[in-house]
């Protein structure tokens, strides 16, 4: 008997890539532990009897009844920010395997293929670029400058979508698997704390803030750290050091602006050694394009007068960016009809559903996450709301189908 | 016929442990780099038919005649920063090796027992505390702390010294192998400009700054980039800067203190999560020991301010320290009465001679670095500099046999 339970369909995974340095969980695409959970997908796609495919761009696909065009599609990812949360992404694909659960229990028969995508590399954690899997897939991204993408120990992606077992040759927007998405709906723990405040489990999305990510270098003189005079240093970590505080102040001077360096990298790393040079990653978001990219440009002004004060140099490299999504309204509507008039809330996380958003009538669901914390081991849901979830999804697949 | 040239000796190791990520060379205690090292000075005391010692600490010995009080001592380290230069610690033990050959080939009969020391983990690159094989040897850190450390991969000093093949419980001051020494002579490459703008190869050293390591591991809430508003932030990575800034701030506004970061750690270090800690490590030198523990409780100060308006939780750790060094001012004079007057200078490097100072009688000779950089790849000496440190050495060693 297929399980109809969200919170045992998680408990199967809860020990897969648990971090016992961070805490929380370490899920990064292509890793064992991601390949585990990609296993334990296929497994209960299995149970259910969903048709397995494995796009060419790594994407799962389980498909209820044959896979073809005006599809109602749901899902997530399983991969995870470096010890992150539990739900961030499982919940979305452990619940769309709870709902098509509760639907052939109840004997429904869809009259549209139904399928369940797990997206890749969500997060970007590994090789740097959020929602990689949805955006080759969309065309938002070329395969070339995503076969390029290096991960911390100077892997490919190529290399390591190769020895997944891609053919990188067929990598790249897949227009057959989108032409098949009539509808798209993810269901996600919510990152903030809109639900608790409202009181409220379950919320249908508004619109995704602006947001990309810049990784700024900072090259100076490495050198002996008791030897050399203040006077004549060229310190890339002092700039740094302005790249965290021009984030804060830019970002703390708007109400719209989110800014936060979470990321940063010394090089040689030694304590006795100045570094010769520093990489520091900035993540900047804000309700409309014009104000995350001024944000950037301000920060950036900042940090280009701190290198050059200090004998430095600057480079920004613009990592990812994606702009402002408002999902389908119409949609959005529809489906807030359909749950009973749930509230409407926007969030500051980017989505695959932000993605697909661009080329398919997509919309989102949350759940309520009672400390508001995500991208941290605190990250949570009661069990009660995670079911108040799959029967939300169990609503909107009937409404939809 | 044994080497006589370190520029020909430096050449045989040129290529153990060069790091192509960093530049330069990482060769910390007992990995592969360093035991290389420790076989390539093993053959090469053995081509001078030295007696190879290890002692009790993991420090290497080569004894021309047999082993015994009064013995006459010069060395240094072969191990390296992350991404250091060719010659910090190699030079020494390169120049011991040329110089003992040297004295060979003329028939130099010493009246004194005579040995190369070559000390382990000088740098403390991977275990945090510097000279940690002087320091251990001569009773400057316990045996309990040191055999604790961990490195950046949680292994412990106890498990890495085991797997090299010391007994961990003979680790600690060592009052045979200190008693031996009669005088110990360490040779350095210089690790500032004093000897180029004096135009001079070598010099005796005068002092040694006052120096010590902290860690600041500052402690907030991870949670997500996008999501969390900027006024309910409890950013470690904020805090952060600021100990970066405070120590460019208090060492500037002094002629005598060196503050620095080289090394800062964001956990878990996702571009899009707010950090839950950071922390970083601060060296901290001054021409006294209360000018430099006075930066840093300014330091400390200025961030614990910092911490307390994020939210975030400050924890300071010293690390290491050492006091200011004088080396013996007689054995200095007679030093550099020896070499015809050569300059004396001051250095801001902790060295292991600065260590056994405080138990021996202890000097250092300097040879010439042009760009005065160092724990960087652009560290260097002439090959002309590099042999005339060779003629001090056997100077020096005549004078004192």
């Amino acid at each position: 008997m297929p399980e109809t339970s969200v919170a045992a369909l998680l408990r199967q995974i809860e020990t897969v890539g648990a971090d016992s340095k961070r805490g929380g969980y370490s899920r990064h695409v292509f890793d064992p532990a991601e390949l585990e959970l990609r296993a334990w997908f296929a497994d209960r796609a299995t149970d259910l009897g969903l048709t397995l495919e494995t796009d060419n761009n790594g994407n799962l696909w389980g498909w209820w009844g044959a896979p073809g065009p005006g599809a109602v599609v749901t899902g997530s990812h399983l991969d995870s920010v470096p010890g992150g949360g539990a739900l961030d992404g499982p919940l979305g694909v452990a619940t769309a395997l709870a709902a098509i659960a509760s639907l052939q229990a109840e004997g429904f028969a869809p009259a549209r293929p139904v399928a369940i995508a797990v997206f890749a590399e969500e997060e970007g954690s590994r090789f740097g670029v959020a929602c990689l899997g949805s955006r080759l897939l969309s065309g938002a991204i070329t395969p070339e400058r995503a076969l390029g993408l290096t991960d911390a120990a100077g892997t490919t992606f190529a290399e390591a979508a190769t020895a997944f077992g891609l053919d990188i040759a067929a990598l790249g927007a897949d227009h057959e698997t989108l032409g098949r998405i009539g509808v798209f709906v993810e269901l996600h723990v919510e990152q903030g704390r809109g639900l608790a405040d409202l009181d409220a489990p379950v919320a249908v999305a508004s619109s995704i803030l602006a947001h990309g990510r810049w990784r700024l270098t900072v090259r100076g003189q490495g050198n002996h750290a008791g030897t050399t005079r203040m006077a004549e240093r060229r310190d890339p970590m002092v700039v740094a050091a302005r790249v965290i505080l021009a984030a804060r102040q830019v970002a703390g001077a708007s109400e719209s602006v989110r800014a936060t360096v979470g990321r940063i990298e010394a090089v040689p790393g030694g304590t006795n050694v100045i570094a010769s040079s520093v990489s520091a990653w900035l993540d900047v978001r804000a309700t409309s394009d014009r104000e995350a990219r001024g944000a950037v440009a301000d920060i950036a002004a900042a940090v280009r007068s701190a290198a050059a004060a200090e004998g430095c140099e600057l480079e920004l490299v613009e990592e990812s960016w994606a702009g402002e999504v408002s999902f389908d309204p119409e949609l959005r509507d529809r489906i807030r009809a359909a749950l009973g008039g749930v509230p409407v809330l926007p969030t500051g996380a980017g989505h695959d559903a932000g993605v697909l958003a661009a080329v398919v009538p997509t919309a989102m669901l949350f759940v309520r996450n009672p400390s508001g914390i995500s991208h941290a081991p605190e990250e949570g849901a009661t069990d009660d709301d995670c079911e108040a979830g799959v029967a939300a999804l169990v609503t909107v697949l009937k409404e939809l189908l």
